[in-house]
């Protein structure tokens, strides 16, 4: 019998009272893994759980800022001691000789890895089996299907993802959880199954803004993303983006109740203008992923074909048709990405935004990033922030938007109106 | 019996002849595998090859831009079929389940793998088996050891490298080979084991400029890189850098025999004023490795630890003296490198400036990157190319620089210094 209240504690309450040897971390994992236990078989999050394996990583925790923390790790991302199969069924069983920098740095800083979660293969289109912990008949989305859906059923505190168009955020989006993708580089990536060079970022699932920069200061070691501030009447742009014709009522509705949030708490909220260039945005990304993904995978598509899934292989052809050329002249207009997103805030301290279409759609489908696109490849800080429930009692969230390098501050912000959303359910 | 004289021929020569049907890839690569059974035992360029399985992959060559080109494949790339140890005792005997893109794209497009070449550890200093086949008491540098002495002993046409200081340019300097990092980013570097996010490159060795040139215009999809044409009479920057003291008499001897050359072609050399703020991209660049190369490394340093030499574990000890604000403040520093890259061109079509301290040392050091990580850190394209014999009978380079994404330009320029070399030779 083990207290499952201990599966409550954030991740900085958990590594407090490990650090000050209030609990262990072999309490902790076992909190967990009964809650593993419990929502699994309904979830599927994991693509490997091996309950005594976790304790045992637990029991033998190093000291260090994440002490007793639980993670998730996406499929894509190498360890050393689970099969990594990048939720390819050509690479099933595959077993790296190396932990991932990101895994290697978790567990010397004292996070207990708990398991491999669910990815869509190679982190692409095709679904894996993971279903939405609010509604299983409804998919988590992907492509860090399982990292959004263990977080939301409180198996793990943490789980990474990774986003190379929004497989962090709207996935989050769906399954009602905080998911970051840091400004570009942030987190060392080596060691994940690479699609584009250029856009390719890894980031967290979270519980809450506040559990996201209290990990990301230990990985990144910046201990002032755990530090930074928001101003107390911080200034809010409302941007709908070129594609709002795209987002659903039950989008509009997140978005209109964060910005009534942000008022009530002492911000402001002003509605931008979409400058026209934005819809560009689309065709850069388009023009690097479409070069940069065919080429990395170029094994998997030209050698291993028709192995792979229809749906990968039919999404690999699909952006096949860029060009170099394109990919130059993408390169090339997106030199200064701090100008293009200076405009884009227009003074604001950071922008609100649909995070995903709309709640998560039926069935497994990965959903459309059609909202995370442009701020991927523009590579600032994007957090996803729960935001209330549709007319179907699913989660939606809010994508933050924040400048460059300015994680300290966008993650301030982002806990600022997680804060008022608290405050005005 | 075969025909030795098709180990000559330019990879350029061979992809027409094959294409031609004049002579099978079969027939090229059994001409450079009684080269490599000829040389190997002195010169150890190889971690692996197997003549029986390089003739298997030559008769079954795909038709494409790279028909019948032999390939030497650095092992810190990931090769489906043979061996990839990252140079390391830790990874003996580790066969990945895939090819690099780069491997994978040079076998679609035609080139015909012979084996794996020999490299420090994880690209780092500790070096491997191979010396200098113009001399074998004298090493080959390193990291990209055995693809430079695979080319300079003729074993190969083509070596893939790596470069994160200076791996490919200064040991393809003593090897009197041409060695080419290209502008960041050309050539895709999915599948080559990571040291630095920011400074990793794949390049090449070759030998010839136009052979550099053809096979990237293929491997990169940019056949303009084949087609540049230098100025009739371009303008050369001669450029000691701030470390001229360390320079060595044949490495002053070779800049002043190029220089010569160059103006008797109808070039005109200008040396120009090293800026003061130029001994800054050495603390740079120590900022970004020293930070970047231990985490991404945190397996091997902080798991196998022990296991891994010992000069690869003190080299990552003297890295992780940088801190996370000293390299938040390099990747500031650096934002716009095509402005500092400018100011160091000061109007020239191309710089010549050391490529490394003076001839291969005695025994089998990797040798000094000093002459190489600027121009690494700044993401040029950047090529040694053969400029004579030093006192003790061993070749020295020049390196010629040009601006970042200039690769066709370049690569034009390089080849009328290679050709104004040749001629005053």
């Amino acid at each position: 019998m083990t207290d499952m209240s201990l599966a409550d504690l954030s991740a900085r309450e958990t590594a407090r009272r490990v650090s000050a040897g209030e609990v262990t971390a072999e309490a902790v994992a076992a909190a967990f893994a009964d809650r593993i236990a419990a929502a699994e078989p309904e979830v599927q999050a994991f693509a490997f759980f091996d309950r005594d394996r976790a304790l045992a990583e637990a029991k033998a925790v190093p000291a260090g800022p994440l002490a007793g923390v639980t993670f998730g790790v996406k499929d894509v991302i190498d360890t050393v001691d689970m099969p990594t199969s990048y939720g390819s069924t050509v690479y099933e069983g595959h077993r790296p000789l190396w932990d991932a920098p990101s895994v290697a740095l978790t567990r010397a800083f004292g996070g207990v890895v708990m398991g491999k979660t669910v990815t869509v293969e190679f982190a692409m289109k095709s679904p894996g089996k993971t279903r939405n912990p609010h509604n299983t008949a409804h998919t988590p989305g992907g492509s860090s299907s399982g990292s959004c859906a263990a977080v939301a059923a409180g198996m793990v505190q943490v789980a990474f993802g990774t986003q190379t168009a929004g497989s962090i955020l709207r996935p989050s989006s769906y399954c009602g959880v905080v998911g970051y993708k840091p400004s570009f580089g942030t987190l060392n990536r080596a060691g994940v199954k690479p699609l584009s060079d250029t856009l390719d970022h890894l980031g967290l699932v979270t519980r809450d803004v506040r559990d996201a920069a209290f990990v990301t200061a230990a990985l990144a070691e910046r201990p002032e993303l755990a530090q930074g501030s928001a101003p107390t009447a911080p200034r809010i742009g409302l941007f709908r983006t070129s594609r709002w014709a795209q987002a659903e009522p039950a989008t509009r509705d997140a978005l209109a109740r964060a910005a009534a949030a942000i008022e009530a708490a002492g911000g402001t909220v002003r509605e931008l203008e979409v400058p026209e260039s934005f819809e560009r945005l689309y065709a850069l990304f388009d023009a690097v992923m479409g070069f940069e993904t065919p080429r990395t995978l170029a094994y998997e598509h030209r050698v291993l074909g028709a192995r792979i899934s229809p749906i990968t292989l039919d999404f690999i052809e699909t952006l096949s048709q860029a060009t170099r050329s394109d990919y130059d002249a993408a390169l090339a207009a997106l030199k200064d990405r701090d100008v293009l997103v200076e405009e884009l805030l227009a003074g604001c301290d950071g922008l609100i935004t649909p995070a995903a279409p709309g709640e998560a759609p039926v069935g497994l489908p990965t959903g459309d990033p059609v909202f995370n696109k442009p701020w991927t490849l523009l590579h600032v800080p994007a957090l996803s922030v729960p935001a209330g429930v549709g007319p179907l009692g699913l989660p939606v969230g809010v994508q933050v938007i924040g400048r460059i390098g300015a994680d300290a501050e966008t993650l301030a912000l982002a806990a600022f109106i997680e804060d008022a959303l608290k405050a005005a359910a």
